[in-house]
């Protein structure tokens, strides 16, 4: 894999130019895009181009070339949705986050396949660590670019589990940051109370560069103090649903940061955790029955059977059946509060097991949660399963936490790496 | 004025069709637009066509033509935000709220001007009761469309006061929904934190129907028993810059309101709300910086020297001053509800006075608190100035108690009727 924070001191330094970084790209992309199908749309040529802008290098992101998910508007791309229904659809603006990293000094490199409207429906993708696997998704391409080296940075959207469950199934550093940290005007929206831009790179400290450089915020790690974090360990209520292979996982990785010197606790599990578990898919299902109102009124036929089976299924959710949710969500942030108030972060399973087959991206059983609640959430990528299929961990951070959450990532990061 | 709820129960009741509003409108069109110009894009043709589609007058809207705001893409109308950078652009999809208005059976007439990417640089529309006047902004064509009785019902947003701002100086009912009522994906954001769609229509029952119609909630005020309300006249921290008319206008709302069995209560201010209202400022600088990335960085010379001085003061808003600003956010929208826990609504000035001259859209001084507050607001059109223009109050409801927000403007324009 590339690592952009490496890439980036190395064109600071003067040892390599963005030019180069294109080049090496290019060069993965020959070798393994055939294979794995993480672009839907590139343009090599033009990001050489752009790579000789001068004054790059001294830019936030030093010229680094990004991938982003297919639902972010790009002026220079096609930005399609993964369905046929925006074949050839060139919008008139960049997306916001697009912009933003272009105001940085990014590089927009391609385009990342997406699943049909960010929803279940598999794109063409497949998993680089066994291309008879899915890479997970709906964030599809922009993980399995990472994981196949294409890409140093790229730029995905959680609604139910899309950032973190594909970082986890292709062993990458998935980051869901805080809800609104990375903004969200110009993304196609599923359920704007959830939809949520994430960020993936090769590991902890990449991750946290790209996301200081985009935001100007003080996220970096690799030049941090790296204290040892205070971990809640919670197996919450969907734990019988994770593999035997990832439980280990999670107990593996929490006894592994307590050799390295962090806090480990078990509080008990609130109650009303687990009813907004249940209150995630009330909300995204209201929410996209209205959402994609113009998909699902002008171009029914045109979608697939799973997401037009669960539209047909959403227009009963009722505004009663919505509200509620939304009270349930509210009381359990501050349950979610108080339970995270002598800890730093929670440690839990980022999917139930290894990627699945291609025909399904997997369920987001173990992050529709987190993106309800809107807490930075950082998978962490250091574990395998016996099949040597990789595993995810996240970091859950308190809502605003994001800094605390990357810093005992990297640092979970570390100590799992000592163990190997 | 056109009343949406009287056209549409004499199209239930038979006695007038779909098309036949259509023709109202147009002969209201040919009447005043030259004079007024609401409207941006306009196809009273196609219109009276759409009309003709059977079971229209069944569905919940009846038929009733709707004029957009043009931030809101629309497939079948060019949506050129208010700025020659977006000249003929032509959305590949409807906004979710036009997808909405459609669905309830609602017939999209034309787009309505909006100031520069809803800021405050304006638009060509003249106030509908004096045009050497603004009519206020950003909603600018939809507050005066109504205004002159060439539509029924329109959309509108505000994301400081676009919304009760131009309904006041209009002269009609404008209402802003609890934040997130009505979805925005499809429009063009400026601050999302803040953006907040809304409608406008004739009297309080109209705007409660449509609402009602395009939301399936239940909003309606025309078949509610009118319990009096508990009010609290809130002077706020910007009293001293409202007119003397204004003042008086405030103070006659809830002497009329008080005479008709409503209970007045004046509770004191709490200080945490004035700093809010400072906050509001913080938040919107910063998010734009970022939203119109794209538009700052790539067509800063077509930005009209308002909004681009705006942009490149609110470059130098840090992260700490907008996370201190949602902080005190959060705070103050505990202690508002707080305040109104004895109270139904809360009674305000909607500007600080009478419609201004047409250089400028008049401040939002008296709705940016609320706009931040995420509370429904509505605005309440019976009163007048000694010029003859007309002065709107307020009611304010608590963060989801639209219908309550409604139901005590319904009570107070009765009881401002029966003034006259």
């Amino acid at each position: 894999m590339l690592s952009a924070l490496d890439l980036a001191r190395r064109i600071e330094a003067g040892e390599l130019t963005p030019a180069a970084v294109i080049d090496l790209c290019a060069q993965a992309i020959a070798g393994h895009e055939s294979a794995i199908g993480a672009f839907a749309a590139l343009d090599v040529p033009r990001a050489r181009q752009q790579a000789q802008t001068s004054g790059l290098a001294q830019q936030p992101l030093r010229g680094l070339p990004v991938g982003v998910k297919d639902i972010f508007d790009t002026v220079d791309f096609a930005t399609e949705f993964g369905t046929s229904i925006y074949a050839g659809n060139r919008p008139r603006a960049d997306a916001a986050l697009v912009a933003m990293v272009r105001r940085a000094g990014g590089i927009v490199l391609g385009k990342t396949v997406t699943t049909e409207l960010a929803f279940l429906n598999p794109g063409k993708t497949r998993n680089p660590h066994d291309p008879t696997r899915s890479p997970g998704g709906s964030s599809s391409g922009s993980a399995a670019g990472v994981a196949a080296g294409m890409l140093p940075i790229a730029i995905g959207s959680q609604t139910g589990g899309s950032v973190i469950r594909p970082a986890s199934y292709c062993g990458v550093t998935g980051f869901k940051p805080s809800y609104r940290t990375l903004p969200t005007p110009g993304i196609k929206h599923f359920a704007v109370y959830l939809d949520t831009a994430g960020l993936f790179a090769a590991r902890v400290a990449d991750v946290a560069f790209a996301a200081a450089a985009i935001t100007g915020r003080d996220l970096r790690v690799d030049r941090a103090a790296s204290a040892a974090p205070r971990i809640a360990l919670a197996r919450t209520n969907v734990w019988d649903e994770a593999s035997a292979a990832m439980q280990g996982a999670v107990e593996a990785a929490a006894k592994a940061a307590q050799a390295a010197g962090a806090t480990i606790v078990e509080p008990a599990w609130p109650a009303l955790l687990t009813d907004a578990y249940r209150a995630h898919a009330i909300i995204q299902d209201y929410e996209a029955f209205r959402v994609l109102a113009y998909e699902y009124d002008r171009h029914r036929d045109a979608l697939s059977p799973i997401l037009r089976d669960m539209l047909d299924k959403a227009a009963a959710v009722t505004s009663d059946d919505y509200d509620a949710a939304r009270g349930i969500t509210k009381r359990a942030r501050q349950a979610l509060a108080d339970l995270m108030a002598d800890v730093d972060v929670l440690l839990t399973a980022s999917a139930p097991g290894a990627a699945p087959a291609p025909d399904s991206t997997g369920p987001a059983t173990f992050n529709r949660l987190w993106t309800l609640m809107g807490t930075p959430c950082v998978n962490v990528a250091n574990l395998k399963d016996p099949a040597g299929m990789p595993l995810g961990v996240q970091m859950v951070g308190r809502f605003g936490g994001d800094r605390e959450a990357l810093l005992a990532a990297h640092f979970l990061e570390r100590a799992l790496a000592d163990l190997h």
